[in-house]
C-alpha cells in the first residue's frame, strides 16, 4: 500500500493553507531546493561545459522521461522531456497529420484547453489542414474518414470530465485516424494507460500533479510503432541522429528522441527530477483509489453543507479526473473569500469554483476542512465584501 | 569606464581553471544560486499559484527581455523570453516568410549553426518554401527577388567570422527580403545594434555570453514596424491577447508578446535574471574594446609561441566576434591536453581548436597563461598521449 502520509511529508505546504490548486501549480517538494542548489554549485559551477557529459545533462531529457513513462502507462525509452506543452502539442499533432496526408481534419472538442486549440489552428493554417471543434459529448460521433488526427485533452480543465481514452482511440483507429492525448490534467492525477489504450501520441506538462515547479518542462510520448516514422516539423539539433557531427542536413534520431528540439533546460529538469522522487513508492491504482475517495468525500460534503453550490463535474467518478468544480453565481467572490481563509482553489469564468485533489498531499482532513470553511462562508455570506469582488489584473 | 575586475569577481570560476569556453556555456554568476533558492523558498513554496501575480512570474519574460534589449541595440518592450533558440528561429523565420508569401526562398549560409538550418528545412517542407544555403562569402550576391527571408547567424560558431549586419540587411531590403539574425554568438559578446542596422527579426540564446545557465531560455526581438503584423505559426496561450479569457480562438497579443508560446520557465528565468545583474554597469563599447584587446593578444601570442597552429578566424577584428579558432592536425588531442592543464576551450571537427573570450571574466593574464600552456604542450608534444586521443561518446 502506498503511504500517502509519507508522500504528504515530502512537500512544503505553507502554514494554515489547504491547497486544492495542485491542478494548476503543484507545491514544492522539500528536496527540490537543495537539489537545484547542488546542481548549480557542483555541476554548473565546477564542471562548466563538461557537465553535459560528466553530470549527464544530455541524457537528462530521456532519463526524466523514463520516470514519467511509468506514471502514464508507457515503457522506458518512449518519453522525452523539453519545451512547453504547447510546443509538444504542435509536434505531436503535426507529426500525426503528416502520417495521414490525404486527410485535412484535426478534430478536437470545446472542452479542450484553449492553447491546444490555438496551436492546432496555427498549424492548420500553415499546412492546409482544418481544425474542427465539436462539443465533448459529440466527439465520438464526429470521427469520420476525413479526420487525420483526434486531438483530445483527457481530463477537462474546468469540469474534470474524463474522456474514455480507450474507446475514443478505438473509434479513431477504426476510422483510420490517429490520436493525440493531452495529459495535462491526467499525469499524476489518474491511472493513465497509454499502451493499454493503444494511443498514438501523448503530451503533458509537469507543473501540475507532477510538481516540477512553475513552467516546468513538458513531455511527449510516441507509441513505439510510430516512433521511427514520425517526422517532426520542428527539427532541432538535439533531435538529430548525431547532434555533434554538426551535419548541414537533418537526420532524425531513432525513436522519440527526434522530438527533442533545442538545448535542454537543465536547471528546470533538475527540479523536476527531485519532484519525481516522491513518486518512487506510489502505486498508480492506489493513487486512483485515493483520488476517488477524496473527490467523492468533497462532493458529498459540499452537497450536504453548501446547498447553494451546483456540481459542475460528472457525478460518476469513472468519468472524472482528480478535480471537482461547482458553480455559484458569485463564484469569483466566494473563491476570494475561501482563499482569504487559507483554502486555495481557483476560479474560471463565468461562475466556476475549481478544486484539485492531488492525492500525494491532500487528505480527508483537508477535504473536511475545506467543506467546513466553504459552508461558513456561504452561510454568513462573508464573501459579500467589496474586497472579494475586485479582480486583480493579470498583465 | 566599465570595471571588468569587478565583473570578473561576480562569477564563480573553479580553482586552477582558465575558462575560454564561455561561447558554449557561461560560468555561474555567484548571485544566481541564492537567487534561485530564494525564488523557490519565498515564491514557489509560499505563494504557490499566487506567485504568477504576486511575484510577477507572468511579466518576467518581458522584464528579462527588456534587460537584454539594451545589450543588443533594441528598445524596451521589443524583446521577449522563452523556449529555446531553435524554437525562436522557427518563429522568426515563419513569421518573416508569411510576410513575403509570394517568395519561396529562405536564404542562409553554410557557416550558420546546423540547428538553424534544420529548423528552416523543417519549416520549408511544411509551408512549401525552399531553404537555399550558400557559402558565407556568397550571401550578399545570392540575395535576389526570390528571397523571402535572409536567415543569418551574425558570428560563425567555429571561426568567429562576423557578418556585416548593416550591409546585408540593406541588401536584403533593397531586394524586398526580410532579415532574421541569430545572435547566439553575438549577444553579450559584441556591440550589436539591431535598430541601427534596421534588422527585422532577431533571436538568441542566453547560456553563452549572457551566463544564464545550461539550457537557459532564448529571446526573440521583432522590429516595432513588424511587431503587430507578424503572425506566428506557433500560437500559444501566453501569446494570446487575453490568455485568461480562455477564448476558443486565437487573438495575438499586441507587439512582440505574441511570440510567447507556453507557460514561462520561471526557475530558469530567475537564474538568468540574476546573471543579467552583472551587466548593469557594463558599457557595450567598452565590452567590444575589451573583446578586441583580448582576441588580438591571443592571436599575437599564439602566432609568436605556437607556430604549429594556423589561424582559422579573420585577422581583422572588425570581421570577428569574441572568439578565435586555430587549426592543428591533432586538434582533438591538443585540446584534451589543454583541458588537462586547466585551460578550457573546445574542439570542432575536423581540426579546430576554439576559444571564447568573454570580456566579463577573461582578462589579459588569462590570455597570457593560455598561450604559455599551449606553447608548452606543443613544444614537448605532451598532447601525444593515448588518453588525449580517446573520444568520449556524448550519447
Amino acid at each position: 500500500m502506498t503511504d500517502f502520509d509519507k508522500t504528504k511529508q515530502a512537500f512544503h505546504l505553507p502554514q494554515g493553507v489547504t491547497y486544492l490548486d495542485g491542478n494548476s501549480l503543484g507545491p514544492m517538494p522539500k528536496a527540490a531546493k537543495a537539489r537545484v542548489a547542488n546542481m548549480m554549485a557542483d555541476e554548473w559551477s565546477e564542471m562548466l561545459i563538461t557537465g553535459w557529459n560528466k553530470a549527464g545533462w544530455y541524457v537528462q531529457p530521456r532519463k526524466v522521461g523514463d520516470r514519467i513513462a511509468r506514471l502514464i502507462g508507457a515503457g522506458p525509452g518512449q518519453v522525452v522531456m523539453g519545451d512547453t506543452l504547447s510546443i509538444k502539442v504542435f509536434q505531436a499533432v503535426s507529426a500525426a497529420r503528416a502520417m495521414r496526408p490525404q486527410r485535412r481534419v484535426i478534430l478536437s472538442d470545446s472542452g479542450n484547453f484553449p492553447s491546444d486549440l490555438y496551436v492546432a489552428e496555427g498549424l492548420a493554417r500553415a499546412v492546409d489542414a482544418e481544425l474542427r471543434v465539436v462539443a465533448p459529448e459529440e466527439v465520438a460521433g464526429a470521427i469520420d474518414d476525413t479526420v487525420a488526427v483526434l486531438m483530445i485533452t483527457e481530463v477537462d480543465y474546468r469540469t474534470g470530465r474524463r474522456h474514455d481514452m480507450k474507446a475514443l482511440t478505438q473509434t479513431a483507429h477504426t476510422a483510420g485516424a490517429l490520436t493525440v492525448w493531452d495529459l495535462a490534467h491526467s499525469a499524476g492525477a489518474v491511472d493513465v494507460d497509454l499502451l493499454g489504450c493503444d494511443a498514438d501520441f501523448a503530451v503533458g506538462c509537469t507543473y501540475k500533479y507532477l510538481n516540477g515547479g512553475p513552467g516546468a518542462p513538458a513531455f511527449i510520448w510516441t507509441h513505439p510503432r510510430h516512433a521511427d516514422a514520425a517526422q517532426p516539423i520542428l527539427q532541432g539539433w538535439m533531435g538529430h541522429r548525431a547532434p555533434f557531427a554538426f551535419d548541414q542536413s537533418y537526420q532524425p534520431a531513432p525513436g522519440v528522441e527526434r522530438m527533442r528540439v533545442g538545448t535542454p533546460p537543465v536547471i528546470a529538469l533538475t527540479a523536476l527530477d527531485a519532484a519525481l522522487d516522491v513518486w518512487d513508492d506510489v502505486s498508480m491504482p492506489d493513487l486512483r483509489a485515493r483520488s476517488i475517495e477524496l473527490t467523492q468525500a468533497f462532493i458529498a460534503g459540499v452537497e450536504e453543507h453548501c446547498p447553494d453550490l451546483v456540481l459542475n463535474s460528472p457525478r460518476d467518478p469513472a468519468k472524472r479526473g482528480s478535480q471537482v468544480s461547482f458553480r455559484h453565481p458569485q463564484g469569483y467572490a466566494v473563491m476570494q473569500a475561501l482563499i482569504a481563509q487559507g483554502v486555495i482553489g481557483d476560479f474560471r469564468a463565468p461562475d466556476v469554483l475549481r478544486f484539485g485533489f492531488a492525492p500525494l498531499y491532500v487528505d480527508l482532513d483537508d477535504v473536511a476542512h475545506a467543506v467546513q470553511i466553504m459552508a461558513m462562508i456561504l452561510k454568513d455570506k462573508s464573501w459579500d465584501r467589496e474586497e472579494f469582488h475586485e479582480r486583480a489584473s493579470v498583465t
